[in-house]
């Protein structure tokens, strides 16, 4: 795979993000795009209560939203904001109880094609080196001319 | 695979969801338990606000919470409210765009062991044929006794 | 879904398999198509030597060919055989030890779009009513003009 | 994760996976342990007739073999030969068209739990950096004492 030098900024993409997912930011913004890199992308989340289940566990959908934002990121900041990248499957292993602080997904796409974009995502509390979370996921990408 | 009778009624069950995610109804009821068999359960998620991208399409995360219910719900039916069962993998194809309406999520048990619970999740838009999500997902069931 | 009646017959699909996979004969045939259906198709694979580990257990691999052949052949079946698709994903969860007999893997197709086609796949043991194996995949399908 | 030194050499591990998996053997061998360590496992694939497609292309399920074999043999590198450790799930991602000659997977463990072990997989051309197949899987390890 050539090196692969995103074509949208950090700030880009977050106005992106911010004006195509703004139900993502409903009682207050928590996802936060990180960085973004060739064929990468870091988001956090922050800990919030709505991202909990009771005892302080942060729910399952909450790390699945951050992973697919993550993707999405990487994407588009690859191809670039005018494309409708959809997401077709999602595959998700939990491995650990996150600690109750902020969680960082470290996005890195394995490939990134005409038609499809395949990315993988590891999930960490932040600070600590072990996977909460491991996700993979495809993506049909329109196509582009 | 014997043939398997819940062992909690659907009152039961959404008394027991209501309690331990409370979360899931932040912003007004959306999901709700509709059915409760064998090795099965029907979950509905009502078109709302929240649930959508711009333009009004449904989430994938929306229809990820659906489907990781539907089969906490049936597990549970099985098993009953003590266990603690913990989600340890989930397997998403998102086929088609889902119509502006409510979800319908059947969920259907493959395999309810010892310690491995497996099941698989079809979500259809309420009225129509055709299989808008795919998912199947592995619980981690702790020891009874 | 439009109801899809497929385009080539049992005998057709059989005579392209055996040409285009050769290889999966190799030590003796076990693999058999056994039907076909609008977008459906079951496979057989008969209990043989060189799809066991030590002690006569049925191997995962055996039962992956299987299923990617299950799919395949429906897939194939609706679009027919100038077709050139590819497995972009496949899933497996496995559930239970196969009986030292004869697998029978029905294929269900969930979609088939223009350029995606996803489908499932139970795998039994011949007279058995437990899913030993479920498996999901996505193929890429080539433009069709 | 505290850091994990493997309790099998990679001599051990070879002949427990010769001993246990005779038929990958079968016509010649061609699956090669190259390299065991904390929480990892390298495992090599010659290039094979029977591992081809028509054209020459490396088949999916050698693919698949490879990868559950990788995971299986860093998995006992850890625990020891006289774990019986049981595939649960395994997930694939097929990325590109594998050149025509030997393939490297390298695996790397996420988890290695009390009762289960989650591992990831990433296999090349030898000599080629770019993925050509990405697969994740779940073990079943029995209860130690």
């Amino acid at each position: 795979m050539a090196s692969h030098h995103p074509i949208m900024t950090k700030e880009d993409l977050i106005a992106f993000l911010d004006r195509e997912f703004p139900q993502i930011h409903m009682g207050g913004q928590s996802y936060f795009l990180e960085d973004i890199g060739p064929l990468s992308a870091r988001m956090r989340m922050d800990y919030h209560d709505r991202h909990l289940r009771p005892g302080g566990t942060i729910s399952g959908p909450a790390m699945m939203t951050l992973a697919d934002l993550a993707l999405y990121a990487a994407i588009l900041g690859q191809i670039g904001p005018v494309a409708l990248a959809v997401t077709t499957s999602l595959n998700f292993n939990f491995l650990r109880k996150p600690e109750p602080r902020a969680l960082i997904a470290d996005c890195r796409l394995l490939k990134l094609g005409r038609r499809l974009a395949v990315g993988e995502v590891s999930i960490f509390s932040e600070g600590s080196p072990d996977v909460v979370c491991h996700a993979t996921g495809t993506y049909s990408i329109p196509e582009r001319r």
